[in-house]
């Protein structure tokens, strides 16, 4: 079945995710157990369309000695910096009009020419669409999940999401007594664009007042009410987690959504809840954005975990013949589900789900 | 069905585990939910067994304000000393001699006496079996699992395991740099006296070069053939991660269960298994026994997130009227098992489980 | 010359800061020791000045069980919200308007009938004129100062500093992968109003490529510049460390002083910053706001140490008939200055410093 | 002054400590800053001694690139083992004997044929002798002290203390939860030969009972009865940190003096303390030897920064004519002592210091 293979190329697309690493130390030691020579390719296909851009090759040999004492290190010894969509990349011409080319036949050219005979890429919604498209023309291809929202519906959990977890909750944990001592309603912006998995995480694990997530089009009455309720209580401070993806309910939509980037630099969506909160309560109000916090520093040994599971599985898969797949988590098993189907629906928190109940029986505050 | 539930009382047994506070913090706060009143037992069985000796009463008041801020504090508010077995509990008579005397009957009458109406017992197996006693007893009775050793089979995790694993991490991660400054070899024991969990948590996280585990009898000579085929090729540190409840291949028992305290003390397993090393490699040997530092401390975010839904749904538990069972976690669902089955069977390490099968991969050796 | 002390009060003012609680707790056991009552005042001088809004009174008595295990914890168990400066204290008229009170006599009043026969005041540089005034109007009293921003003249660093330098050195690691990952430039704003200590401290600590701090005027073409020949020699992203009281050398005032309250909620200097660095060199750029994260959160060891001392000191002052003075660290030595003279002058980061001469060294850009 | 320098060599000797690092960052950039080329010296002196060992070499290139993103990892980028004292090393002759040689004299001429012109010589006592023989003999160099313990007269503080200090008390206070949950005394060895300074700090810092250190010979009985009075007040559980290098009064030297090697690997004067307390008190105890635990690991912010300063101060030395000589912290400034005079005298613990004073102040009992 695995007839052919030689040389596996690994790749990490897409943005930064604490467990990379791992996937790439247990992948690389997995393939030179098989005898097979395993290689990095950089910048996610960057190496391989544009190699000349790299002193010492845009496609490097991976030996034991290159994935030493990297398992707990963030970020990626490949890089993961992509320098424009190879599905529809920005080409300037020479008439100074740029063009959006599909790069992907000169990927499968470039990965022939450099005799790579299957290819491990590891990355998010956008890289594992990629890799779909590669696999549709014949290159031997199994994806890795990579994803700190945990939003891929086809596997049970990604790594990342854990470490992003437990990082916003040390940091709310640390916003409690400063809240607490100002009097203020401290409002925590965390990642989640399409899904509230680590604002619910981190907020029910920190013991936020209200949690907005995008499953959830949010009304800020009620969580006005609950900081007033908690005031007349006595408690005069409130924590409130906002998902970057949380919406209002009067149908508009989400501040990310509408304004994209100018809105991510501002704050976004923690700015919006905030200005309505002061206009309701009139209580001292504060934002702090975790975002670019919770992608960088290295994994969680939970995650260092299931991201070692998913580079040995990523070589067993390819030693049984199976490709074009991408490795998922079906607890205790890894299985392997096809690229086609990978990205095709979003995992959102089951508004019924024993997680969601215990933030209800906590009087966790969701703005509906 | 929860009619006549008016007084809720709650214990804590057994050991120190990250999460206990998290727990009680949710049952106390579902339960004032309900219109119940909530109450805390001292000590575990203490607090009613021998109320006199706590001058502000052995059972106290849990309002909102008792478990203000300490879902991420170790320890218990409700204190866990067991001053003995109530099931075999030992007295002195006035002769002189010792009688051990089954005191269940005791604690029920203390219950009805104050007006408990139902119980909810935070333990491990001794506390379980407490329980499930006071329920044939007639006692309302939940049990919530409490053992960072995550060895129990109706639970698929109990709180404290991820905790205890990411800080058992955090060392062998700091005992790498220093066993490869020195050339040395590192035997790093963990607890886990029935199952390898923890060891396996933490060795494959850590990148561990050998981990020997209860369920695998070991046999020293491939671990030091590994020490030794490192050192060949230039590593010349090794780490070895040992459970304490791991016994040589042939046929004897472990240190643990043959010396029990005098064993604790002196180091136990991880010194036996040191001194054999330095007999097979010749090579400079240190233990660091991590023991006591994995029972403490507070709990990750996800050992909060899981306490906490155990907490929640200890209460929900009881106002459907489900009485002497156990809440365990099934995800992504928590369900109620009987307190008669909870402790039935330890739940070890299945040895062709992906993630023994990723430690395979990695070439960790288990000594097999 | 201790004659007459039977009581003392503790009050904690101003913000949030690691390390109050260990003050206190070293204070209290050290009276206790020498026979004194030790009582805590709620909420700065809330607890004497409105008494009645505290269901169990605006003072409460401290003993050994009230400090206990609180070391380690962040916060502090008095409260310390101001409900408004008591030298200057906003009281709404019958007529409706607000006039402007000293509430400085009422102080020392409610101090006597108390039977307070000293105080000793935790705080920041208000909190330390108010002890300043009381002190010229008889109370015997003897200052802690806090402040993270290590700003103050007197004493050679202030807890609470370390804890921030810490918290604020890890964020900046995480953001390094994700600023790599991604080709960014991460601008992190952290607090130092009026000194640059937590931002040289972290900066230098986590490898910053440009800190921007109030003790020089910055310029941001050097700045821009650095990041080119970052980008030019293959580093594409780059960290840039700067402080709330940060400002350009144009003459302008710093963003903070310019527009308080709004500045800061939307991220005040961090923005301007941003917003000139994409100006000038078109790079994906990013403002990460520590502000709220750096004051709240449990003190490290090192921070610990230096409250304990302080607040033994602070007993032992007052053992010596020490009286309005503050506290200092003078290495090894706590050393008493007095209080006329403990906010004065502001500590700022001296230019010709060793520190400062390192962060040269090591090619940090200050825009200037 | 510094004619002639134009290639600079950079070794770490002795044991592991947290900021190695950073010192070789910090000299390697502020090298390159001069023009000078800098290189590093593999595993001690074993990089000239036996260069044959290494197949690309003894000495290697330090670029900027070699030191990029090292500052805040654990252990050293150039090994430290060292494979023998070079003063007293150990050869084996052809007839079997062991002969003890100084190899100084070709450690001189190897860096001569290297061309190396001088010499940065990181390590601990051992290692600054080497380094004053080397200067003796006319080679350039300049050491920079490493010592977890900070017991180095010439220095106020060393690199790694900082770092030891934090993760001991980190240590310590997870052992108060299970302490106080099993009713246990605590025997907690900390690393510190000759002086307590990491048992002071550690243990007041996370409010330890007993601290032994070698300062005072101790006599168990005080601490016995510490025990005893903290179980009569209702606090039955007690934390004890000793000092590896601590001693009864009564005449008799510390284990580690006495029985070297096999006391350390049996847990050594901790073990002894615990069985007295055992036998004076009844109370059930345990042992835990964080020794090998506070050498390992990432430094703190803060050592970070004392590790940068030494690197860069070593440099500047060169470049102003210093050698013979070790940089030293006088705070604020960096200081110059012959290295001669840098391990005459070792630092203890002042027992009339604000530190121990504080220590007093909180009731800790030292044996005395």
């Amino acid at each position: 079945m695995t007839e052919g293979i030689q040389r596996v190329a690994i790749n990490t697309g897409g943005g930064d995710a604490p467990g990379l690493n791992a996937v790439i130390r247990a992948a690389v030691i997995s393939g030179l157990r098989r005898g097979w020579e395993m290689v990095g390719i950089r910048d996610g296909y960057n190496g391989v369309l544009a190699p000349d851009r790299y002193p010492d090759g845009g496609v490097i040999p991976l030996d034991r000695e290159s994935v030493r004492g990297i398992t707990h290190l963030g970020g990626t010894i490949l890089g993961t910096t992509n320098k424009g969509n190879p599905l529809a990349f920005p080409v300037r011409r020479e008439d100074g009009t740029v063009e959006i080319v599909d790069r992907s036949d000169e990927i499968v050219r470039s990965l022939e020419e450099q005799g790579i005979d299957a290819l491990i890429a590891i990355g998010g919604d956008g890289s594992l669409g990629i890799a779909n498209v590669l696999a549709q023309k014949g290159v031997r291809v199994i994806g890795v999940p990579k994803t700190i929202d945990n939003d891929l519906e086809e596997t049970v959990v990604t790594f990342g999401y854990d470490s992003a977890v437990a990082f916003a909750t040390e940091c709310i944990d640390r916003l409690h007594t400063t809240a607490e001592a100002h009097d203020r309603v401290m409002v925590v912006e965390v990642m989640g664009r399409y899904a509230g998995w680590i604002a619910v995480g981190a907020g029910v694990a920190a013991t936020a007042d209200a949690i907005l997530i995008p499953e959830i089009p949010y009304d800020l009455e009620p969580v006005a009410e609950k900081i007033m309720a908690r005031e007349r209580a006595g408690r005069e401070f409130s924590i409130v987690v906002v998902a970057e993806g949380a919406h209002e309910r009067d149908g508009s939509r989400s501040v990310v959504e509408k304004e994209a980037g100018r809105a991510e630099r501002l704050g976004g969506i923690g700015e919006r809840v905030a200005e309505g909160l002061v206009e309701m309560t009139g209580k001292d109000t504060r934002v702090v954005n975790l975002g670019h916090l919770l992608r960088g520093g290295g994994p969680t040994a939970r995650d260092r975990l299931l991201a070692l599971r998913f580079g040995a599985a990523a070589i067993q898969g390819l030693a049984r013949g199976c490709e074009g797949c991408m490795v998922a988590l079906d607890p205790p098993d890894v299985r392997y589900v096809p690229l086609s189907r990978a990205t095709r629906r979003i995992k959102t928190v089951p508004l019924d789900s024993d997680l969601m109940g215990t933030a209800r029986e906590l009087g966790i505050c969701f703005g509906d």
